[in-house]
């Protein structure tokens, strides 16, 4: 099974790791990480830079397709080649997923029109703007072969579901043990529901940029 | 503040990605991914590298060393050189933290005798072996200075607990927003107490490699 993930300058680490790590671990899963150019690519906090394996022309039938977000889909959407290449290996996938601002990517390429799917909490307008039927109700969100997660780290989520309905449950909670996904935060604060009434406010109102038109996740 | 981040071949990449994508969140926080020599570092599922940004030597005194686990915790702790970097960085370092099999390392480097500390589930009685107070009881161990966490995404934990020791619960409180966390696993296997036995007992006798002596994850 082979699994692409999209890179581009900006994307946000986590977004791509976390899904990674779990996908990554089926049993003849084929990872690669692509990008418009082989070679290191920045994510958004700008000390990090992951290895794009293969330059996205060399990418062209995968049978899972995930694409990350962050501050960078900005940029992405102003480009035509990697829409227009979403657009073509989604012909073929089995799976196209997305975390956090990832969905506007799809959204834009013209794969969620009238779909329910997810995105970082602060996307959620823009992902309605862009034709979707958005819910911030889910962390992961699955319509037909579309997968899409909540913010960041809710990666991690999907990809478990994900690797559920590829490889069945018994892999899953195999994986899940491998990587001791027992998840126990020291606060209550991952969500708009459960964080700080004012630490919503405060980060609304603040340059929290998760891609266009807003300003950091 | 300076945040290092250790890498080596066959490191787990989440060790390192999780918490780097809250550490790096802090107001301030300076990150830099290092390995013996600068360029990038392939983790332990082959398809994932790293970019190491400084080679140890360049890196003398971070305030905040954190040190991923992984099969090639094997090579390391056949290298001196890298142990002798994580001892004497150590010395100046406010905090001293590892992921996973990452606290075989610490161990090695004689800075975890006598005190409490864990690992991977597979990893326990090696970490006992190396002559720290092993524990598999709790997710994330602090012992003065050192923190370490138990398998993979435990990281994520270790350092939402390490941010706000450094910069306040609000601070950290806002990161797990920004990020999402708000864990929902599909399966409830992510620890040996609740995984389903059959599947313990299954990768106590697999070649499941976190470390030395143990042959993934």
């Amino acid at each position: 099974m082979r699994i692409a993930v999209l890179l581009y300058d900006r994307f946000t680490a986590l977004d791509a790791v976390g899904p990674y790590e779990i996908l990554g671990r089926i049993p003849g899963a084929e990872v690669v990480f692509t990008a418009a150019r082989r070679g290191p690519v920045r994510s958004d906090l700008g000390s990090l830079a992951l290895t794009a394996d293969a330059a996205l022309d060399e990418v062209t039938a995968p049978d899972v397709l995930l694409v990350p977000g962050g501050p960078g889909t900005a940029g992405v959407l102003a480009d035509g080649a990697v829409l227009d290449w979403i657009r073509d290996v989604d012909a073929a996938t089995t799976w196209t997923a997305s975390v956090c601002s990832g969905s506007l990517l799809l959204a834009a390429a013209g794969l969620l029109g009238g779909r329910r799917a997810t995105t970082h909490w602060i996307a959620l307008e823009q992902l309605a703007a862009l034709g979707a039927a958005a819910t911030g109700e889910e962390r992961v969100v699955v319509d037909g072969k579309y997968a899409t997660a909540a913010g960041v780290s809710a990666g991690i989520d999907l990809a478990l579901e994900l690797t559920g309905r590829i490889a069945g449950d018994r892999t899953a909670q195999a994986v899940q043990l491998v990587v001791e996904y027992q998840p126990r935060p020291p606060y209550d604060a991952g969500s708009t529901a459960t964080a700080p009434a004012s630490l919503v406010a405060s980060l609304r109102a603040s340059s929290l940029d998760v891609g266009p038109a807003v300003a950091a996740g």
